[in-house]
């Protein structure tokens, strides 16, 4: 049973993820603009009738966040204005995520106030993948869709052969020790972790010390995100000092900076992978880099969410190897 | 009566208005940072117990209003969660009442979204300068206080000497008709109106005619905000071809880039006067261009609200001329 | 395709509006109640199953404003509790839009007001004709459409045949002058505006001056709405001293008295023409006053809105001659 | 200790109540207009700055509600928008509170309708009279202070001597029935119980039978409000038929029309006692009727509210005799 | 025409009377699970994916009452995130509803506390029966269906064949008096009223008296729910004394402890009817208690929403009689 | 500056600590009452007036959740209808943020829940401790005040002598692998982490491994909370197995049943250190456990908020040992 046409429209900086689940699905974008003034002012506008239809609008929240994010408030409100059935927020990569806690006195706890927005515009559901921590979603109280990357690169680690008792994983931080478990239970690894004490917000931290042995091992790290590629770079040091082998990081999302790129490849990473969530030219020229694309992912659980169906099993093998098999143009440009 | 001490706090464009109202009422800036990550993130922190204060924040929405939209928001949520018993939005420039209306299908009502979300977050009370539509204001459900500029702008009008039989105040457009006329009862001038025709978003726009005679006249185009120059190019040139003498534009806000301020400078018009609601580097540097600093105009204002007084007396002739005098360091740099 | 039936019901004002519409839709008023107790209660009851309906309930806000907003708010609330799947509230002419700003100090932003109540009881969507001003659609934050009466009062004028190179659009004041310039575009005419200073609230303004010319021209003065007839009488005489011909007035909506409707039958004005969204019989008995029903259009809106189709195309020009062509007996009675 | 004064308010209808309030207090009302326009719109104005006050604004839900509601709204409105530390509203009586469940299906809760809007406007707070059912509290989200008019009704009855062994307390209904055992405990007397079938929406329905005994006994008859007069006359009538002596009336309120005040005079009715929370000069005539004023209770309590106290000991015996004793003009006219 | 599965789920305490709901209408209870942690806490599970689904999901509020309002708010919000497209609380007993209003100073008002969380966390609407009093379907803004017992409670008052002259319904307070009319009506007999005084909170009360004849009458007391049974004794005692032959008691719910059992059973009441609404395994027990099934009721109630018709015929003549004749086993155990 | 008396109520549970917070201050608990219905109903009454007061209601959410968390919201709302200024719920222990996120399909987000409830009945601020995730703070929109226990747990550490190069922090699972690095840094020690594989929801999981060195050393366990003691007595065998000395656990509340207590007994660890944010009679009577006062740290904060000052020193040293040196009387019973 189908329910109408899935619609989808891009943001700005959406337009190529949702281009790929466009051609993963088999149709075409929805017609609409963003135009940009000169005063900086953002204006969208709808150039198709979508009364009552299941609106999808992809946009993350990453190299150009408060753009990003204030955009995205008004594709939400123009669309319920202009009397759509339900709005989606599909947003690959929700960069505000981060700002979950008060860890200081007297500053703001920035997700839930994109929450807050988002849901205030009327969104009626969120999308996303990897969110910094899984609390977020109880920053929405509308219902949201949580995606997890793990399936996609775990299924690309064992592609490279690399998968073996001699890998560890490797958490950079303590924050992120309960996730590199998770991966290090489904590649059926060791786990170590990186000890670093972070001093303010400068990103520039010191790698104090590894808790587990690394030595002749090769070294998987994971983690979220990275935007300076300065802890993976201080982590991948550390454990070279501690006998490593290969070092290999693998993250959800990539927000990096071309310095970043640069710090990557003078590190003794040997390849870094992570996904198309963000776009991100700078990573995607780099021969040490690999980005899978994470839009097969979504498209087929956007496809599932439309007909109602239960979207546990996008995360199934099969399913898998059929996302990594999808080919896109890498060169493809934006013609916004 | 005073009720504890006015708290001024300044979002990142806001500072040097902040700082000009800090100086009218002889206090300093609140201590707090605005801090923008690598990856566009921004975060603010108050460095200071703000308790059951009532706390002013000062951020325009002007030159790059996503970012500074956003960041508002931060700071909002900030001082709420920090316990401030008030949060008041001083707003010299709010450019996204511009988007006060559908005006063609499927577009969104900016001004709507932004008010709704910076009420969400948890405002007190706006403070703002010449909306764009007086009708915004009932887009915010919390109280606002709503300044004009145009008692400034006229009393600088007769301390040049121009205001008399032979000047005629002129709106661009049938849409400020009904301003350029109160411009005009308060200057004891007649009217008249640029008949432009707009077609479609982009700014260029012929002026097709002026209702209203203008010939021998000295004229005063009136306008609440100028992006391009265009359309006050293109009434001069108009004015002109119909035989004015010297031409002036006053306006409440400009947000002039550089191509903007040239277009001013090569066009007919004498002289362009308006204020300092935004920060406009490439306009202080015209000599054909003089800002009035509205900021002892707000800060007075603030000090009324504070004492919980009427501010109707701020647009007296008595306190305009007494802002007028006040002097502020132009080549004052900002120091974030 | 259909999405059951359209069910409409009329509150006890809107009641002749509703029968025109369901004439035109070929089918009958659903089955509702309004009682008024002695005490002035007034009590709604709807006396047929709505569970999971479409509901479009007609009332407008017009010449006992209070009663009808009240009344309102009763009949979302006994749709709504009664389990309709949406309620649409067709508001003809919503006069309280009037209420849009705080022009002085104090004073209730009572369309903000209005709206707020519409939507805390449930409304899902608000359809109504020409806003006093366009803004007031913000003051909405579900979806509203907003039809306009100018194609069919635009056709009505060229089909008496006085829309040639002689007539002048005119604005009685400089707030309308916008809308004027597009009734004058649409005709292809020049404008000019009257110049009218208001003073106070009584309704009772002198029209200082004309600005454009008029002289030996026919004048169509358009408007939004009159209540007491005063300010187009004033504008007419003003016209005829200025040496203009006929002169006829196109009105969006009439709340006339009779003692306005005795003022313009007084007046230079040749003929007055309007719609009939307010119910107006001291209007329909004068033979200086031409109303055409609206109620075409808005059946017509109500149909695509149901269907889910875009309704840009009910101001094309052939609906617009077919809505025109619809006769409804004038001398109908409200058997309540 | 007293926190600023205490700024009473009066709409159009709560002038006089509000007034005799102000006797009461030894202050004056405080300055505010409203107008009507001759379309039926409503305007409201505050002529002096209440920035920070708490300001208290009186307006019965009474003889013309839809009117009087809708006043409430833009009252509540025009406070809040002008920075009102707190608006409370005195409904001295809510002729809504009678719409308080779904009896029948598809009708509307009219309480809780007034109640959200109410409060959506942003009332504070509100203080009102025996209202219809004590629940109606709970449509409230806000703090009410729900004052009792027993004390001063029993006073009343006490004063006249009639309060001995041979009275018996008659509830005109089941319905009523709980209240006039509350009425009967106070007074120490036994209790009886119309028992009416209400036949449908028309206020005519039969007085069925009486339970319990009457014969030989002075009645006095409770209610909380009449309109008609109509329940009254009938259970009168019954009384009389069942050998009852003298018979009194007692309600809270008095909503009669002319039609109804002649109804209570042709009844077997001896005296109406009630107070003047409705304006009712139809009543006030009547000799037969005896109006007590309720403002000194309601002056009173809004003083202890404006000091923080307790308002329980407003209903002692001390003050109950204190409040009796305060005297009105009762031919005082309404001079708006 | 029928949309989708009616889906029923239960929470803990309302298994048994799901189940029966579902053998009514001849299908399988939901998929869910309630977990129960040794610190209290409660965790709630779906098992199947109920995406576009209407839900509908049973739990009384009643002698486990905060533990079954708490997990009836985990299930809603369960519901909601997992996507169902309408949540439909089934409340068979609300206990909270006696929480209707202020009574005394400084309490809270239960029932709009649970109606408030319960709209909070999103559900869509709420069927129940027999309400403390009918106001509090006003606590509630989105719709409720409320049933009555009362049909079912009368036919099996006529199958026992005491329904005829002789019987005298009682109202065991001055509080029901105006159901036990309801009850009388439809039996076609006269009634009476308990005249208690009700001191305090414990439920410890004396009556004083019976208003109305009862002396050789056969007496069926009514009354919405029974704690303790200690009023009902006290009733059935007091008629007793006055000369009343054979005493019933027909309720809509039963919360009886065992102690309550015992009371009834040494009490002068031949027979207490009432439904299954509340889980009573004590009362089972008693050879004096008959309790009917509302299960049917509900079921059918549940199938007429769903298919979107009107309920009201589910109290008509046929209907009740085939309710009453479905059999459940009244061993049948609780195996959660 | 103080701003009127603080007024500390306590809800049923939260008596000891309440009372333990009012010692330190030198104030008597607020007079109300809980009553429990024999239906399993709870009720709460203040007893004096609190108008205009801000009030701070102490109740944990631990051994009986459901009825504590409703008994919470009867109290605020209790508190605000009673017209209280201000409503600050200090919960000593929320247990149920540990529901903080969607960790399978079609679960509910309880911390979500319970925070939304908690608002919408109108709390103004919240003060807890160490809440199982930071984020929980999110949940919230008001203000919250987030205590932290380590540096009481600290300070004991150190007065015991046995912080020093021997000590390793050892966190149980990877998810509190961060707080154990903030741990291990105020003590300048290493730490170590148990590598747990946590299966279903049934609190049995085995600890597969531990990362980090051990052997030798003595290791202080640190966690949040212990329902069962059998993830800490598991963790305790796989330290010992590896070598490690004596062991023992610091942790910020204690939630134990009496089987838990006796696992801890019979555990390798040497002494359990927490604090009384929960009442365990069952742990207090343990040879084995040592329960600190976080009362002090609480009352001195609310001390602070009180009078509007940072509270960020109640963490110093000075008044750590301060809050160490307050005395209660263990035996203390609950009179309630």
């Amino acid at each position: 049973m189908r329910y109408g046409r899935i619609k989808i429209y891009a943001g700005s900086t959406g337009k190529r993820f949702a281009k790929r689940m466009c051609a993963y699905l088999g149709q075409e974008l929805g017609d609409a603009d963003t135009i940009r003034f000169s005063d900086g002012n953002i204006f969208v506008r709808v150039n198709e009738s979508i009364r009552d239809q299941d609106v999808y609008i992809v946009q993350p929240i990453a190299k150009d966040p408060n753009n990003e994010f204030t955009e995205l408030l008004f594709w939400i409100d123009a669309f319920k204005r202009a009397s759509a059935n339900s709005v989606t927020a599909i947003i690959p990569y929700f960069g505000y995520a981060k700002g979950d806690k008060k860890d200081e006195p007297r500053v703001s706890i920035r997700g839930r106030v994109c929450a807050d927005c988002i849901e205030t515009v009327g969104v009626d559901r969120v999308v996303t993948m990897d969110l910094h921590s899984p609390q977020v979603q109880g920053f929405f109280s509308r219902p949201m869709d949580h995606l997890y990357g793990q399936s996609l690169l775990c299924a690309y680690a064992r592609s490279l052969g690399i998968v073996n008792d001699d890998l560890v994983v490797v958490s950079p931080d303590a924050g992120f020790a309960k996730n590199a478990r998770m991966f290090a239970a489904e590649l059926g690894c060791d786990s170590a972790i990186g000890d670093k004490a972070r001093a303010g917000h400068d990103e520039n931290a010191k790698v104090l010390d590894i808790i587990g042995n690394v030595e002749g091992k090769n070294c998987l790290i994971v983690d979220d995100f990275t935007i300076s590629g300065g802890t993976l770079a201080d982590v991948a040091h550390g454990l070279k000092e501690r006998g490593a082998k290969n070092i290999y990081a693998f993250l959800s999302h990539v927000v990096l900076s071309e310095k970043g790129v640069k710090r990557i490849e003078d590190s003794p990473i040997e390849l870094l992978v992570s996904t198309d969530t963000v776009e991100c030219p700078e990573a995607e020229k780099s021969s040490k880099i690999k980005l899978l694309s994470a839009a097969p992912l979504f498209a087929r659980s956007v496809e599932l969410i439309h007909d109602h169906h239960s979207i546990s099993h996008v995360f199934s093998e099969d399913l898998t190897q059929r996302f990594l098999n999808c080919s896109f143009d890498p060169t493809e440009t934006l013609d916004n």
